[in-house]
Order: C-alpha cells, then sequence, then structure tokens
C-alpha cells in the first residue's frame, strides 16, 4: 500500500485514459470519478478498475467518443440513447439533464439505455446532494447472482442510489443487490479470512462464510434473502421499461464486458421547490440525529448514517494521500506512460 | 382455521367498520382490501388486522371522515395533507391521483404526509399493476428496528413496494426493511419452531434464528444487515423531505398508534407514454421467463419472480374460500353484531 496526492491520482489516470483514446477533457472528467472513488475508500471502482476501463476502450467496448443522443422527450421524463459512450460522462449527463429538469419543475426524470458501466454509482448521487438535490437512481448490470430459489445467475447486482442533501453532511446509500461483491469475496479469500456473515451457497446448497466455494459456485446471496432477489428483478424490469433499453438477460447476450449495453434511471427532486431547502436540511438533520443518538451495540462505538464514513475517509485521504495498491498503481502508471512496461 | 367465501369475507368487514363509525362505501373499500390481503395470504394486514384498525376508529386515532387535502402542486408533483383519514382511502387517493397525472405526462408524484396505516403496501401496488400502470411506492414508519451498530429502535419498517403490469401476470415487491415482522417472530415462536435465517440479536448481541429473544430485545435484523438499515433511513428522509411531512423520529413522538401520521410517496409511470405497452409486456415476460426458466436449488421445486406465488394463492381461495383463524373470525363478526360479544 502506498499514499498518492489525491491530484496527483487524477492527473496519472487522466494520462491513461488520454493515451487509451479519449479527449483530455472527458479523460479528466472520468479520472477524477475513479480517484474519488478510491478517496472515498470504494477502491473497487476507483483506481482499481482503471486499467479495465482502459482495456474496454481498447476493446471497443466502450466508444470514446460517443455522446447520448434524445430520443424521447415525455413532460419530465427525457429518454437518452447512451451508445456505448463511456458510463461515467453518460452519467453525469444524464444526472445533470434531471437536475436541470428537477430545478424549473420540481422533478426531473432522465433515463439512459444502451450506456456502460458508471462505475461507481454513489457518484451522482453525492454530485446531485452537492448541489442541493436530492437524487433516486439506479442501473442494471449484467446476471452475476441467482434468483431466490435458483442456483444459475440470473440477477443484476443492479446497483441502487438514493441522496438526499444535508448541510452538514449529505445522506448518500448506494448499495448493490448482493450482500458482498465478487471483489469482497476475493479480497477475503487472499486474506484467509472468513466473511463477516454468510455471503452465499457453496455448491452443495450449504449457506457459507468461506468465500472460496462462493466464488466457485456464483451462488452469491442476495441482500434479505428472496428480498434482495425480488428488489433485484423490480429495478431490471422497471430500469428497462423506462429507458427502453435491454434488461439483464439481454445484456447477458452482448458479452461486452460488465454493463456494456445497460439501462439506468435518473430521478432528482429539488427540494427548494417543494417545502425549501430550510425544511429539508432540518428533516435531514432530525434524522441524522436520531440514527447517530443510538445506543452502540456490543461490537460498535458509534452508530453511523449512510455517507457519514464516507466523509471521514475523504479527509483523511485528502490530508494524507489516497491508499493505493502497490501493483495496481504501478499498472496505472505504465497505462499513463510514465513508467516502462 | 376455516375458509369463508371471500364476498363473506367482504360483508362482514364492511359492516364491523360501519359499526365502527365509517360511511357504508368508505367500508366497502376498506374492507375489501382486508379481504383481498388475507385472500393474496398476507394475513397480518388482513382480516387480522380488522380489530385493530376498528379499535383505532374508536380511539379516533384515525379520523373515519377526513379526506386528502392538496396544499402544494408542483408540475407533476401533488402533495396531500391526510389528515389522518383513512390510510388505506388516502392510499387509494394518492395512487389514483398519481395514475391520472401519468397518464397525461408520463409520470404522477403524489404525496402525503400525516396519513395513517395504509394496511397492505402490494395493495396499490397490485391496484396500479391493474390499470397498465408501474409503480414505486412507499412509506416511513414508527421505529421498530435499530440502525445497524446500535441497540435500540431508530428505524421504520419502511414497507417499499414496486410493481410492473405485464399480461401474464404483474412482477409486483412489496416488501420491508426488517428481514422478518414480529408478526412473523410471534407466529414462530407460538409453533415452537425457529427462523428459516436468522432474524435479529439477543439482548447480548448474539446474532439469532430464535424468535423470543429477537422479541424480547427488539433488535430485529435490518435486510442485508447495514445495507437494509442504510436503505430504511433514506426511504424515511425522503419520504418526510417530498411530503413536508413527519420522519420516523417525529412519529414516534405521536403515539397513536402504528403509522398514524407517516409520511407516503406514491411515483407511478404510465409506459403507455414512453415505450409503449406492447414493449413493456415483452420486456416483463423476458424476465418473468429469465427468473422462471433458472435451475431450481436444492431446496426449490421451480424459481419464481416476485407476485407469481400471490396469484396462485388468490386463485386457490377465491376458489375454496379464505383462510382465516377461528378466533380472530369470530372476533370480526363480533365487531360486525353478527354474533353477540
Amino acid at each position: 500500500m502506498a499514499r498518492v496526492p489525491f491530484e496527483t491520482v487524477c492527473e496519472v489516470i487522466t494520462e491513461a485514459f488520454v493515451r487509451a483514446g479519449m479527449r483530455e477533457e472527458d479523460a479528466r472528467t472520468c479520472a477524477r470519478v475513479h480517484a474519488e472513488s478510491s478517496c472515498d475508500g470504494v477502491y473497487s471502482h476507483g483506481v482499481n478498475r482503471v486499467a479495465r476501463f482502459v482495456d474496454y476502450l481498447r476493446r471497443g467496448w466502450v466508444d470514446a467518443h460517443a455522446r447520448p443522443a434524445i430520443f424521447r422527450e415525455v413532460g419530465v421524463i427525457e429518454s437518452y440513447d447512451g451508445h456505448r459512450g463511456p458510463g461515467i460522462l453518460n452519467a453525469f449527463f444524464a444526472v445533470n439533464r434531471a437536475m436541470a429538469i428537477a430545478a424549473e419543475q420540481g422533478v426531473g426524470i432522465v433515463t439512459l439505455r444502451d450506456t456502460t458501466h458508471w462505475m461507481r454509482g454513489g457518484t451522482y448521487g453525492w454530485h446531485a446532494a452537492d448541489k442541493g438535490y436530492a437524487a433516486l437512481l439506479w442501473t442494471n448490470t449484467e446476471s452475476c447472482m441467482p434468483s431466490w430459489g435458483g442456483k444459475n445467475t440470473r440477477l443484476g447486482n443492479n446497483p441502487f442510489v438514493m441522496a438526499v442533501p444535508r448541510g452538514n453532511g449529505h445522506i448518500v446509500l448506494d448499495m448493490a443487490m448482493s450482500q458482498y461483491s465478487y471483489g469482497k469475496l476475493q479480497v477475503t479469500r487472499l486474506k484467509g479470512a472468513q466473511l463477516p456473515y454468510p455471503g452465499g451457497f457453496d455448491q452443495d446448497g450449504k449457506l457459507t462464510a468461506e468465500p472460496g466455494p462462493i466464488e466457485q459456485s456464483m451462488r452469491i446471496l442476495p441482500i434479505g434473502y428472496w428480498k434482495g432477489s425480488g428488489f433485484a428483478i423490480l429495478l431490471d424490469t422497471l430500469a428497462a421499461i423506462l429507458s427502453e433499453g435491454l434488461a439483464t438477460n439481454q445484456i447477458d447476450k452482448v458479452g461486452r464486458g460488465s454493463c456494456t449495453g445497460c439501462s439506468q434511471v435518473f430521478i432528482v427532486f429539488d427540494p427548494r421547490q417543494l417545502g425549501g431547502a430550510e425544511f429539508s436540511d432540518k428533516v435531514a438533520d432530525s434524522v441524522a440525529d436520531y440514527v447517530n443518538s443510538s445506543t452502540p451495540d456490543e461490537k460498535s462505538r458509534e452508530v453511523l448514517y449512510p455517507g457519514q464514513s464516507t466523509l471521514r475517509i475523504r479527509a483523511e485521504h485528502r490530508a494524507n494521500g489516497v491508499v493505493v495498491d502497490d501493483d495496481i498503481w504501478a499498472e496505472v502508471m505504465t497505462l499513463a506512460g510514465r513508467t516502462a512496461a
């Protein structure tokens, strides 16, 4: 593990993306999202994900120069085709458009079809909250998890994001439908450790906290067993219908990497057009305070609301440098042309 | 257990509600929702919930004659004060208004503040889907569950509903944020059984599938541990902000029974205004087929999408009578004045 200043992380990733064919401004935007993800402790979609995105660009699975194009407008709902452009750029475009509509109409809804991986979904929730908007966003994905009661993968991880702005720290949820990601399984296995709670079934259908057998069976557990399974199904269906795009079963046939061809929904509210920013902030404070006033359980020293620990990690990484894995950072430096391959 | 014809269940509950002070038409609407819940196998909010609702009416916690009143209209968003009228009537009003707006604008959003228990949330999802709409609905509630890492109750169960219409059977999710309801804990304890999976922590912080110790500690488990905890927090905050109503921490101070004073959000989409009913149906079919085509696991004979088993239970109960608990049915008959108290 090493520490790299945040701005350096941004610069190096920008260079890697430019060398992979992106325009500099686009590369800078995407690089910043990867850097911020690592900075917020979401390593899986931060620096660790740079090489894979470069690979997708080189294979032509992501079109560096494609831009979203509108194909339907119905009231506050605008529907765009993402043309398999960079998922980060498409998602920023979408959430920004939704915010612009919401500023006029109280709510703005933008859908994207045939887009590509948006990386960390929380990015767009934090972004909206930073501008004073509340957001409800999700994407579907290729299948990686069985439906409840099934053995083979049928459901996407379908990350779901909710964000509420708050002067004293936004409340932001960014959750996938599986209890643990495959990344978490791998990291835990490499440490020789167990998952904190059971994370899936082994090949014989036994619930287990051992990561290895779950990686082999691909029978990862949906959050809340049957409930998360159902939630994933509905998010997928509604995303495909609203965006007039692909559902998970169709994304599985695209076969051009994770999320290529996926469907996304961005619902953004402007509290300033409703009860007002002051009221909204007061509600958010009351919720945060109520959670924080919990009596900690036997394993905890404090009880936090979603997003609260993110701000602490962010501040620490900004002050002391972003934590990067040595090998992964070396690879990114190579992709940036800063060291020999 | 007894079997009672569906129409008889409706009639008897209607009489009970009329005797508690409701107008007959209103009583009929509410009774039908309770009857349909039992008919669909959701006993907790069906016949089993009649006596409690009558009690709330008699205490004045629910105002039988109150009607929702609009206090803000911003584009496709209409905000109503529920005036603590019957939650079922308020929720039907809200979802019907949202459908009417969606029919014109593609999406309709109605919020309710200071309403009362809507009983089975899925009711309004099924209702919207029956009319060809997709829906995303939720309510907040009083606290009944600790935040992740905490010991004392801070979070509502905040039922969350998603529905997508489908010619061959709607896809409908109706889930609370706890892994199990207190009702399920009680029923399981009375049987002397264990929960299928751990459902909470005992007073010493040990995760357990024994219902009794969880009922005592009130440390029921959110779906997906920290994830469901976060989801409950965001649903609560956003419901209160959008409806300009109370958050869970404020509902806790109302102290007039479950959900009295709660905040609700009804987001309804009209697929006919977007990609069209045919496209929407095709997507929903593809999702349902993909799930149904799963290889069943060791414990299952088939793999179903959310709402699929509901239709089977409904058909069976319609054909053979609704299953009711003898003692509970006797109590409802008494409330209806059909038998002596």
